[in-house]
């Protein structure tokens, strides 16, 4: 059941929820090994982004006209009662999702996306330079640079850019250049490639790619997936809207449940709810069993990327050195979690649970038979997660209202459901050694 | 821009055509070669499908309530503005697009899919038995089919099962059971793989193949993609919205663009707007080079299916044993067009254009990039035709309104951009020697 969107749901101020918080937050660093500030950014980022990135005492910022015309070709996006869902598990709990896998990209980034090209665009930016795994943020971002005239370069880690071939193929139908990460573009490129003629690339590495060039042109401009504040505070257009779109509808959430690769999906989700969280609201981040940063990482400062271009952020971390086993989510192998997200784990505030893959393909594919949505590999551990506390309220029969995000549809990737209902799919788990070596690795501040 | 659809736009009521044309339709033909009845469709459709398929009288026909609530779900779909492609080409006429891709199955035709599952689960029947060619058609049925508890049975076409794998994976993820066609399941495969055992079907077999089961059971239905007056009856939702959604904006459509296959997206599009035909709007249909069936067909009554076991319908055909050579848009290379699209197109109430697929996977990538909507290459077929008028538009300095359909999103065929962006899609032309033939091979009437 669809609860359809009104337009006065599309928010004029994304929400800022910093000036909330109870505690204090570690600043940024930058490579100088100071708190990062307007100048460590400058050859990274327009102005208003760094500006939205330091922002601590602004709660509501606003959305620039221009760029709200834009959101409204897609947004608001709906919010979903998984009625069938709910009949098939026999569960009392009311299950609610918003559903950003309608978007024109398919996915939530093109909430960032759109807004760090309109930044650029008016910084006079020519080019956006970032990096992707298996494309969703790439595709997005290639969406969003057509729309301002902007090119759009993408360092795309070798292992997708060879195997998850259509997140490729999208960025180029869309005109962005896409090149296969390590690259022999970059100084980083070719030492890892010189050590490794065959590497298959990591997120790390391609952020250090993108990094590299983007601070060596003066016409180009970098944009980040996720991790980041102010990518978190354009994603909280999802968690604004839900919560209109619930309260119109008449129910309180009591659960909320986003799985994590950055974070900025969750946090988009569940920050606009943070006065709920203080009143009880239990808040679940669902992670890779590959990859937990959250359940298995380090509370620390470390590098955004392997090359240690970027700056240093107070975060759960795997360590910047450790390469998850190869997983059929691929934005979930990233190594940390936003600083902001990390602060409310560290607080008790929100809670984390991991899942093996096949433990969330075998819960994707529930929801697609029931739902008639085949969701993203990585909106299935938020299904999976669902699923159990679902099933949990069916034991204590308790009528929870649990509200989601699916956060991606699965345009790019429809083979690994497929090759997991052939049984190809392995469970792949984290790699204790190599965190140890990593963790030594961190930076010592 | 969006046009934000409101509930109200959702119809209440399908718009069947027939009573309005001012001009006789001859009837569709049963296998006895008498005019098809009831009785000649009682094994492959319940009921209410019947009566849709033979009403000739009443012009609206209400949508049960169970139904259109389930339309709610996704309806109505959105109405666009492409104001970035009217600029890239300069032209004063203003481009309307209806976009039918933001549905579930990424395609239009989930509105006639729930209708026939819909009915078939109130008549008790446990299995649907369908035929698709690249599978957004199969994709739509198996989502509604879970819809109501109905298992989906899928012949599709060998060389997309074989090919065009993601229309299969869904359809699998969905639950579906799907079998490469000519199959061993039937007699009619049989045959066919005695002859050629490395046959590359065609969807006229396929079609006979599903015909063949559904007709041999008690607890199964056939559903129809496209072609038959109900399947139009249902699609109408589109244009019935459409209409709603522009004179609300203030516009008047002046031309009207879709692309055929089997026509029930046109009519769904254009018959709502029949009365804008009396008053001198253009609508035009696109088809391919490899099967113009309205521009170089015979008006004939010919067999819907390869094997002869469906119903005779008077139609543009290029003869039902004329096999199109093998282009990107399978859904294209069917060898009629719906009686309907085709008295209209007699009636000369309608014109016809041809492109080759070269020509429509340019002007797709074309509006990808402008509009950030990658289309099917069925859908680039439409677009080729409104970039043509738009830019006669701007030669003759003409503000038109030109409305068209977007009907299904690229998921399920991202590699044909990427090939022809390679340079590996070249163009396919109707084979007029082997058309020579299938028209002598018409059924004497």
């Amino acid at each position: 059941m669809r609860f359809t969107p009104e337009n006065k749901d599309l928010p004029e101020k994304w929400y800022n929820v910093i000036p909330d918080l109870e505690f204090s937050l570690s600043p940024a660093m930058g490579a100088s090994g100071y708190p990062l500030g307007q100048h460590d950014m400058n050859s990274l980022s327009p102005n208003p982004i760094i500006e939205q990135e330091l922002e601590r005492k602004k709660r509501d910022v606003p959305i620039p006209p221009e760029l709200r015309n834009l959101y409204a070709e897609w947004r608001p996006t709906p919010l979903f009662r998984a009625e069938r869902l709910e009949k098939k598990l026999e569960t009392p709990a009311r299950l609610f999702y918003k559903y950003e896998g309608g978007s024109p990209s398919g996915s939530y980034d093109l909430n960032t996306a759109m807004a760090q090209a309109y930044y650029a665009s008016h910084d006079g930016a020519e080019h956006i330079i970032t990096a992707t795994g298996d494309g969703e943020w790439g595709v997005s971002l290639a969406i969003a640079c057509n729309h301002f005239g902007i090119k759009c370069r993408v360092y795309m880690v070798r292992s997708s850019y060879d195997e998850q071939v259509y997140g490729r193929y999208i960025m180029e139908i869309l005109g962005a250049d896409v090149v296969s990460s390590p690259s022999e573009d970059t100084s980083t490129g070719r030492k890892v490639l010189s050590s490794d003629p065959k590497a298959p690339g990591s997120l790390g590495t391609a952020i250090s790619e993108a990094f590299e060039e983007a601070m060596s042109r003066n016409d180009a401009t970098f944009a980040w997936g996720t991790v980041m504040n102010h990518v978190i505070l354009h994603q909280t257009l999802i968690g604004l809207e839900a919560q209109q779109q619930l309260r119109r509808a008449g129910f309180q959430p009591e659960i909320c449940i986003g799985a994590v690769a950055g974070g900025s999906g969750f946090g988009g989700l569940v920050f606009p709810l943070y006065r709920e969280i203080q009143h009880g609201m239990r808040a679940i981040a669902v992670e890779t069993a590959a990859a937990p940063s959250l359940s298995k990482g380090h509370y620390a400062y470390d590098y955004v990327d392997t090359e240690r271009l970027g700056p240093m952020l107070q975060m759960y971390t795997l360590g910047h050195s450790y390469i998850p086993p190869g997983i059929r989510a691929g934005g979930m192998r990233y190594h940390g979690i936003s600083p902001l997200v990390s602060a409310l784990y560290r607080e008790k505030l929100m809670e984390a649970k991991l899942y093996t893959q096949r433990q969330a393909l075998e819960a994707g594919i529930m929801f697609a038979r029931s739902e008639g949505l085949v969701p993203s590999p990585e909106s299935s551990y938020t299904i999976r997660a669902v699923i159990d506390q679902a099933v949990a309220c069916k034991e204590k029969k308790e009528r929870k209202n649990i509200l989601f995000l699916l956060n991606t549809n699965s345009n790019l990737d429809t083979s690994t459901f497929k090759d997991f209902l052939e049984g190809a799919v392995e469970d792949k788990y984290l790699l204790e050694d190599q965190v140890v070596a990593a963790i030594n690795n961190l930076p010592k501040m």
